[in-house]
């Protein structure tokens, strides 16, 4: 018997795609469900039936309505976002928000700062940059594995907004807590975190998250801002669709938002508040990427490419630089494979770094990380 | 027994809505199916599944490119979308397309050039001034009950593009034929026809639909593009994720896209190609149309609100305005009410413009028309 097949394989299939990722089984049956007919509360399986698919009825029906209205309030409610702000559910993901937030919120000729922490970041300055003055006041560049420590006041308190990745998901880096950045508005790209644990929103002027993480399909954006943002006038000229002053009007219906995506994010939201809510998840997400680090700390083959104080809990990045540098791309084709092949999905890391990375989102269950540590372990016994 | 008892009622809930609209009920289950576990050919119930929902799946993975691949050759097999042609699935709807266009066809300071027939032009025409010089060179107002002849060629020969709305879900109007504008690159809204029957394409530079009529769920943009004009420099600054050429580059996988909507649109492709096509289709709705015009036509109650020549197939509006002035406020009430009592769902007119509307996209049946006019015949004979 090859040391292979003495590898220990998950129980079912496990999937840690960095996004679209896993979303909880509950809620896969109650979006497919709604696929033949919508209930008027998702969440009863007694509640009546509207007729018609999700699919078939329009976003400015009474049925909708409810539907946008309670995944609205459940932002507030699960998410804790504060009332101050104001949720909107738009499209084309953080990409689209890249080019938003400068459109929205650059005032007069002062520059607006980035921190660059990894790829998102830099993408986000670089359409930034299309629109007018950008400074990008701290990095974590050339490795991007730890989070810099927000510079002075000074560097940012005349910029038109300060601009952050609070997680990133390619390098598995993410912000121990939202900074406080004083008057200069706070925006963020929280995309693949938000509610994993409590984030201290009133800290925050502008949040963005694409939902394909912990939140729902792709094709949707969560938007939270400050409603007295809503009043600002933009520099130069601004397409109506592009600014959150629009959108806000007649919240989330001033174009035919993509519904499916909204009612799944609202089965989502109904999920985490009937697990416990923020305080919970935090705890689970915890313990997993407490167990994941563990191991990579205490192993003479895996390292993790996050420093402490900087490590993410939801998307845990790890290399095979243990292994003697002749061997690293081979043994980690090797591992990759064999965990594949074991039930192990999505362990690749993103295509622009290379290595590993487990996305352990909110629907990913405590089981899956110790069957993965298991083989882990076992991997590395076997070489 | 009252008169309202006897009209006849529908045999299963008819679904006139303009959209997001009716979808045949075999891709409504498929797309079920795909939540629970994608299959790798989603048309045979004996393909392999991958194992995961479709909401799950990255959209990098083997899996999702099958889908998007063969969305895209569908797109040119069965839309008839000639191969000069890009095809991509963006988001945002067409409201986003408003302002992607000129965006990218602007050209030097040459005005952009739009026929104004009704709602959804004038918003193509507002997000065009926002950006720079923009002409109306044709107008169906105030009534918006016809489409206008096309002016002569001298009228628009030095425009950056020519913007036409080819349906208007609204008003109920329909060009007859997609027009040519010789060297002027002819940019159209197709939102509500498109897939309806077959459309000249090959004078067409760019075309785009919100798929959510005849081709899907909401929050999928289909667009198309001559491919010599993805490399036109745009005028001024444009965001990389605003570019057409951007979403080129990688076909529709720039940034993450709607992965379900994609997957329906495919669904629906392929309803539409097993029926047999365009042809087929058009024969349909030419007989539903002819149905319910003709109704309209010999009535003393009911008024079609678009002239002879400009009617659409698929927003057939209406008015009551046979009744004497002073009861039609209270008729065209009493008629939506019954008619939905009576099984026929969202023939309320847009709020905008008031009136009825009856939307029979493809997926609507012949029989549901029938039993509409059974229904508007025996409320009129009621009176």
């Amino acid at each position: 018997m090859s040391a292979e097949q003495l590898l220990p394989r998950a129980t079912v299939l496990r999937n840690f795609s960095a996004g679209p990722a896993i979303l909880p089984a509950s809620v896969l049956q109650r979006a497919a469900e709604a696929i033949h007919e919508l209930r008027l509360d998702g969440h009863a399986a007694s509640a009546p039936g509207v007729g018609l698919s999700l699919l078939e009825i329009s976003h400015r029906s009474a049925a909708y309505d409810a539907v946008t209205k309670g995944a609205e309030e459940l932002c507030h409610q699960v998410l804790q976002i504060p009332r101050t702000h104001q949720v909107l559910f738009l499209q084309g993901g953080a990409s689209h928000q890249f080019a938003m937030v400068p459109y929205n919120l650059r005032r007069d000729d002062r520059p607006a700062a980035y921190i660059d922490t990894g790829v998102w970041s830099d993408k986000a300055i670089a359409e930034s940059r299309v629109l007018g003055p950008t400074e990008v006041i701290a990095s974590s560049g050339p490795r991007h594995d730890h989070i810099p420590a927000l510079p002075a006041a000074g560097t940012y308190a005349g910029a038109s907004y300060l601009h952050i990745t609070t997680n990133n998901t390619i390098f598995g880096t993410e912000w121990a807590e939202i900074p406080d950045a004083g008057d200069t508005p706070l925006v963020i790209d929280c995309s693949s975190h938000i509610g994993s644990r409590p984030l201290d929103f009133e800290r925050v002027a502008l949040g963005y998250a694409g939902a394909q993480k912990n939140l729902g399909p792709s094709g949707v954006t969560l938007v939270f801002i400050r409603k007295d943002l809503l009043s600002q006038r933009p520099v130069g000229p601004v397409p109506t669709i592009l600014r959150y002053a629009t959108h806000a009007k007649e919240p989330s219906l001033y174009n035919t938002p993509n519904t499916f995506g909204v009612l799944v994010l609202k089965l989502v939201l109904e999920w985490m508040r009937d697990l416990g809510g923020l305080e919970e998840l935090a705890r689970r997400n915890q313990r997993k990427a407490d167990r994941l680090y563990q191991l990579l700390d205490h192993s003479a083959l895996y390292r993790a490419h996050a420093r402490p104080g900087s490590r993410s809990s939801m998307n845990v990045t790890f290399t095979l630089d243990g292994a003697p540098e002749a061997d690293r791309d081979a043994l980690t084709k090797r591992f990759l494979k064999q965990a594949e092949a074991a039930g192990f999905d999505g362990l690749k890391g993103h295509r622009l770094v290379g290595g590993c990375r487990a996305s352990i989102y909110n629907a990913f269950p405590e089981e899956g990380v110790d069957e993965l540590c298991a083989f882990m372990s076992a991997f590395e016994r076997s070489l």
